[in-house]
């Protein structure tokens, strides 16, 4: 890819497009992975690759349910922890609720890796500054997130086979899921047992998008460092959420993007 | 990926996706294949992977200028050899014009590999029954397509690199090509040379869509079944061709169908 100088106007694109391919290569993702991806960059090139309004609203409802819930846990998969797996560490250590990392195509290997890179990335955090407008122990804050999914020791009801493998201490007991990048049946079971689930979908005519109790239409890593910030600053309770409402502003912004060239 | 039913609405997309998987498995395709496959995918869905009226006439109209055209080419890369490499094959030889292997990410494994499979192929369609409609030996027309492009004795004025390698018997001399899936930068230095660029592309707001003289906004499948039909038939001249309006008629189908939730 070389060097993309920083006044290259898709230059966030590019680098994460980077990012992925080369966590392909090492192992950290299934195959499909990388068209996930490439359906992403299409829908975010239409959404003008920046986070809309209403996507700051969304995420700002996510905040606060995160942080009104008795037990959260953020559910990750590959892509989730190569493009935004940092910020995601910091906002489960703002909320002190755990991480689980949960595959669609569970393999031993690849939730080692992910395990283990989330254990290193926790180390280094730990080792940073805390967070602008963070105040405590960051660095005990940082050590002290769970990183949930190696035991498969909970069941998601109404899913057969691996998929419906989860953590007991983490998605099975959870009240409210932070679940980025989820697919529909997972995340229409998951509703269906009475969970919030709260996704970070750029398909805003996904089954995902709609059957969540609130979607950001957003890329994951800018959506991630938003959270962050909005989950320091805990300044909302949660409201009475109109996801449709949400979703069709961001099929707006897709019609309305599609109209000038 | 299992076998999916023949009921599946959109079978033909999961079944084009594991071809492009399999494909890189086995090192045909570049690492940003099945990137650009997935952007390819959403901007389907979002033009209802069907063809549109608007594409038919586009596709038409390629037709139409290969037929007219003194030294067609047809310039093909990895993604068009998996999902249409058939299909192409059964154009070039009822339009005998010869297929040229041209990729971004040149490799000479890459080169043979897809050279290889396209001889294979030909082989393989020269057994079959002519298509419907067509008169002649089916044979020796299919026998008689030359696979160029392993020769890169030709250059692409207006490039650096090896994205300006060519074959001299191929695009260098041609005055009309069929691209599929051309890159933008490629695509303007061809239709700089003076060259007709016929291209086939999902995204009607890429610059390839923008540059190139006929754009077919289809998925290449479908299209490329379509070409083979048209180029039988062959019942329709050359027209002043106007291509933004061809692409505004696609941003308008995607507009509306992100409108209909």
């Amino acid at each position: 890819m070389g060097n993309i100088p920083d006044s290259h106007p898709r230059k966030a694109s590019l680098l994460s497009r980077q990012r992925i391919v080369d966590a392909t290569k090492d192992g950290f993702l299934a195959d499909s992975a990388m068209i996930a991806h490439g359906r992403g960059e299409a829908f975010d090139y239409l959404l003008g690759e920046k986070t809309s309004d209403s996507a700051k609203l969304a995420i700002k409802e996510v905040a606060a349910r995160l942080i009104a819930a008795k037990k959260p846990v953020i559910s990750v998969n590959g892509n989730t922890v190569v493009l935004a797996g940092k910020n995601i560490i910091r906002v489960a250590a703002v909320l002190n609720c755990p991480i689980e990392v949960n595959i669609y195509y569970r393999t031993e290997d690849r939730m080692e890796k992910l395990n283990s890179f989330l254990e290193k990335q926790k180390e280094l955090l730990s080792q940073e500054n805390s967070p602008e407008g963070w105040k405590g122990d960051w660095s005990s804050a940082v050590m002290s997130v769970k990183i949930l999914g190696k035991v498969g020791d909970g069941r998601i009801e109404g899913l057969d086979g691996p998929r419906s493998v989860c953590s007991a201490e983490g998605i099975e007991r959870a009240d409210v899921i932070l679940v980025p990048l989820e697919d529909g049946d997972r995340c229409e079971a998951l509703v269906n047992l009475g969970k919030q689930v709260l996704v970070v979908d750029l398909n805003p005519l996904s089954r995902t998008a709609k059957m969540a109790t609130v979607t950001i239409v957003d890329e994951i890593s800018r959506a991630a460092e938003l959270l962050l910030e909005y989950t320091i600053k805990n300044d909302q309770m949660p409201t009475k959420w109109n996801n449709n409402g949400i979703l069709n502003e961001a099929l707006e912004i897709i019609a309305k993007n599609s109209r000038t060239i």
